[in-house]
């Protein structure tokens, strides 16, 4: 058989086969991936319809609902990164007439506003300094203001190491009514997230932060007023991906062909998920906050300072003030070149100011600690 | 330290780990992977931002060109499945002012008239009827009828097994100076695909079909005309996880952070196309009818006959009559238990009436056909 076209050669010829470096990555994410769940990913993929990954289907939404400590039947992950989970909650929640308060101390905040502005919302914000926590007084005052029918927050504030202190702001937001979205991407697993108990009608959350597997599902929860909000919708769904009826026919009992699943990915979540339940959430937690605090010791060992204030500072994302007279760029790669160990940089604002420091899932463990302190130690004599 | 609250515990703790059984894919997709594609998966992640991701996104990128045949720059991978891609192209593409004409011969026509809609745009539909295809003469008709500033047509119909003559199709499309969207998620890899020749403004493919990676991504590429279209828009891009221009600033030189891309699925992708530029495009498209005559021997062999016409087969997806006094879903389930095979069921209006072969990627070989058609034997016996 001859074609008759002319090719397009290009240089592509040149391309070799991958010769992926180590590294022990202790920045923003993705985190340290467990061997057991890299073994699974390497498993050679069943349709998408097999009545064994229909059981699979199944199993994570399970497990995804202990972790995320609801009942919600609405449970499972969306197949996309994070931030393909933000998008699934305000596709589905947010129409033109919506007034919705979003609470910003970061860039994951910020992101929440720009799709809700995206989607044609009455988008109000509730903004404080990046380093700052959302506090109780605030949001009160806020709400009252603004009177929304929707509140978003994030829980764990990547781009800043800051907690937002959910047992005091859940309480206010359920009392005034809205429905309450909240971003777990990097909370859920790494320390205490309770979708029921803090009213949560909403949640997105993703694989490579504290859940420990590769990037590339995005678990969600929607609460059954947050279906009532849908079911209730006077506009269309601007999304065919995202759509929550659509992606339910799928994920649901009618098991209904919506995408193909990405199915090594759902490998991956499953084996991870069940590694942390047989850990246990509580010891899991604990096990964060003590390699945390281990941080703590060794950062005071070279001089380094928190940018957080302690009483809102995440033990899953540390962020550190670069000493002045240092070039953190500089710093950063010498620690990636010659001890093969990833820390994040500043976002925005705290570009050059801050390192942002992961001791996510399999990562939060008091060895790397060790193995950072050390290096940083060589890094910053030069 | 101890937590006061609840915990739910779930009925969770019952769940093993995978014990992944192993199947032969030749069903609409997912394909067989190649070995070393799952054994590039399973390595650990580096980061997104990392330098050495960095260089492997340039390698996808060039390599990805030239397996869309297309000089486009903006060409990369969306960190979502096949429908993922279909959604960037529309939302990006399709304001409600606009007109676009759909060509429909099956599910996935309608999917991308289903979208328009729900973008608000005028939708019209050029619809013949399922295992049909869309000729040359009927698209020029609608074309004059409805005058759209977008076409949309899908190449290999998967639901089908049809190809839309897009030699033919593409200079009528390209004469009326429509934007020109195609659907490659089946036919990339497979058959022979010319983005720049048929003069395609946005497509988008998938990873699982002949590209013969996990699912996971999808490959879309925009021309210099789909660019300009979205500059000019006057409304708002209603999606932040497919806004191309926040995309492309982290595909693109700037190399800004828009999300965590699923590290791993771009380790296999690499792969991927790196095997198909060593194989050849003109090679692999042969190999792929090859593997379709084979099947073509063996299927008149067990009696049974294609429901599609000759001259607008699809190679690599076979739709083959299920003999009338048959339950397909019994066989087909016999076929998956007994011997492991998967074949695809028909949808919607062809629910039990056709199987789908997949000869697809690694999968579109001699010795499977041999297995399909030994164990179909056995099958059709009972």
């Amino acid at each position: 058989m001859v074609f008759a076209y002319n090719f397009n050669d290009m240089s592509s010829s040149k391309i070799s086969s991958l010769q992926i470096p180590k590294r022990l990555l202790m920045g923003p994410g993705p985190s340290i991936v467990a061997d057991s769940i890299l073994e699974k990913m390497s498993k050679a993929p069943v349709g998408h319809l097999d009545p064994y990954f229909l059981s699979l289907m199944d199993e994570i939404k399970v497990m995804l609902r202990e972790v995320f400590q609801t009942t919600n039947e609405f449970t499972f992950p969306i197949s996309g990164t994070g931030s393909a989970g933000m998008e699934f909650c305000l596709v589905n929640l947010v129409e033109p007439q919506d007034t919705i308060l979003v609470g910003i101390n970061g860039l994951f905040g910020r992101r929440i506003a720009d799709l809700a502005l995206k989607l044609g919302a009455h988008v109000h914000t509730l903004e404080v300094g990046w380093g700052e926590a959302i506090e109780a007084e605030q949001l009160e005052q806020a709400l009252k203001k603004v009177k929304p029918n929707l509140v978003a927050l994030v829980h764990a504030e990547t781009s800043t190491g800051i907690c937002n202190p959910l047992e005091e702001l859940a309480p206010i937001i359920s009392k005034s009514g809205a429905l309450f979205i909240l971003d777990t991407v990097t909370s859920l697993g790494g320390c205490p997230v309770f979708i029921d108990r803090w009213s949560v009608d909403a949640t997105f959350s993703a694989t490579q932060k504290c859940i420990g597997a590769p990037p590339g599902l995005s678990p969600v929860s929607f609460s059954p007023k947050a279906m009532e909000k849908v079911a209730q919708r006077k506009t269309k769904i601007p999304s065919w991906y995202f759509d929550c009826s659509l992606l339910y026919g799928y994920w649901g009992s009618e098991r209904s062909y919506h995408h193909t699943a990405p199915i090594n990915n759902n490998y991956g979540l499953h084996e991870a998920l069940r590694l942390i339940l047989e850990e246990g959430l509580q010891k899991r937690w604990e096990r964060h906050k003590n390699a945390h605090l281990q941080l703590k010791k060794a950062l005071s060992e070279l001089g380094l300072e928190f940018f957080t204030p302690e009483n809102r500072r995440l033990w899953q994302l540390n962020a550190v003030r670069v000493p002045q007279d240092k070039d953190e760029a500089f710093l950063r790669k010498k620690l990636l070149d010659q001890y093969g160990i990833e820390i994040g940089p500043g976002l925005g604002p705290l570009k050059g100011k801050i390192w942002r420091i992961g001791l996510m899932a399999e990562g939060a463990n008091q060895e790397n600690v060790a193995k950072l302190l050390e290096s940083l130690k060589q890094v910053l004599k030069s």
